[in-house]
């Protein structure tokens, strides 16, 4: 399969671009998730929400061409399931993102506590490591790679899902405010599902190199 | 693909005729709850609560009737996968409203909001521009207008977005009790969700005809 | 079908023995679940805490090995979606168990509900359902076994829908402590999820019943 699949690369012109495409588009706004927790500046934080929706809106356009691709595409580079299951992952996080940000947003929340920029940071992260391993799947040569990536990527999850545990316990036990609870559990789970989908998007991946190595 | 379709469909005594059956139910459900949600009455709301229960039995039945029928049949009109999508996505939006009258009464909501009776007008508004694609499907003549039933379920899942977001932010800013808002927000959300899951059926609707036309 | 499947079953050494002990493991899972929930020492009810933990990790061990055996082999015992289904829908199960041992942790809730040690008595009986059926499914013999089974956890399912809305309902009628409710609900809701994820199962048994028998 690998040679095969290395004979059919140079004419796929549509789905790797595509897919590294949604990928960038990821690293961006988890980048601008991180600046958004960060900054100091209520003005700067609203336009940084703002750059949030239009980056959505920018990889929902993505999504949509490489749905619409696969649609029209007979032969394509490797399982048209994986692709359309990929695509849906990177578009879930991003969506994730855009929705800790817009709760931010519309819960009036002023106070960022430090595991909510913690689980930020850990997006970016495995965003980044997610955007190498798709770019490696282009030529299917770096396949070690590709492995490391989605072994960064389980443990930022496990790391994210115990910065939630402790999170939501801290809240319960310092927070007497049963509507403050109600919009930071939120806001953090949002965050932690954002994570959950990174290791969706590598579980995606590592059986693409599975069925193709 | 048309013109083999169009050759097989007078043949197709099954998935057309059910699938229909369930949009009709979907409209009859969102007519319900819409009345449900303007009656003065307590005694009428309680009787129409009763009725979306029955209403959403009579969906489960139509659904799994489908699924029998798929795992049976093996030339399908359209693609298995799809029927089975599109099936799904109706069974779970007739779910949602179902489950917004049953907290409605489970907890003991007496005042409506505008924004819940807006929300409603929405789902019932999507639920018969899924219907009219549907029976358009049929014939797969009038492909303009599925599409133009496409666009408008996208615009009208845009519209609730915005309206829950709306009504969330209200809620917050004015309502002061904890447990209210937990299920007012909670109300809210099972309402929006029924409509994300109308553009789910639009989504697997446009994709049949991609395939297809 | 039947045929040329029980010709082909002497040779799966992989799929049958790898769900069995999946569904064995969900059944360990589920009685340590109801011990936790009945102990009156607290002491206990940590250690049982952590060894549900531990059966989430054999669990999550065996679904990996599953998947990966699914990415090697060729020709499956049935279709290797439904193989796959079944498989994700077993791992649901254990996760949402643990998550409900872990909440009661996190959140520090000391008095266990009736409707709590309810729920896990049923997910318990739908566990042991589960496994009956998996087991039977190995030689597709005792096709009446595994059709009464998946009736039996249909009906525990909708007994679980029933006792979670009166749970939430009496939640909201005795308890004015709105953290206490957000605590609550989310328990019983995990829990409730945990037998929709027994169907979701059986569903999958069901469709395999019907296309192999």
């Amino acid at each position: 399969m690998a040679n095969l699949l290395q004979f059919l690369i140079p004419k796929d012109k549509k789905f790797f671009p595509l897919l590294e495409k949604s990928s960038n588009n990821l690293v961006a706004v988890s980048k601008v998730l991180y600046e958004l927790l960060t900054t100091a500046s209520l003005e700067k934080r609203r336009e940084l929400t703002r750059e949030i929706e239009r980056l959505e809106h920018v990889g929902d356009n993505i999504t949509h061409e490489i749905v619409h691709e696969l649609s029209l595409t007979f032969i394509t580079p490797f399982d048209r399931e994986d692709i359309h299951a990929l695509t849906s992952a990177l578009d879930d996080i991003v969506d994730y993102i855009y929705g800790s940000s817009k709760r931010i947003e519309t819960y009036k929340v002023e106070i960022i506590s430090t595991e909510i920029i913690k689980l930020a940071e850990l997006i970016e992260k495995a965003a980044i490591e997610l955007n190498g391993a798709i770019i490696a799947l282009k030529n299917m040569k770096n396949v070690n790679k590709i492995k490391e990536a989605s072994v960064k990527i389980h443990s930022i999850e496990n790391h994210a899902d115990d910065i939630f545990d402790m999170a939501v316990a801290r809240l319960f036990d310092e927070e007497k405010d049963a509507i403050k609870i109600i919009k930071m559990k939120e806001i953090l789970s949002v965050l932690e599902t954002a994570t959950d989908k990174c290791e969706d998007a590598a579980n995606v991946i590592e059986s693409i190199i599975v069925k193709n190595a």
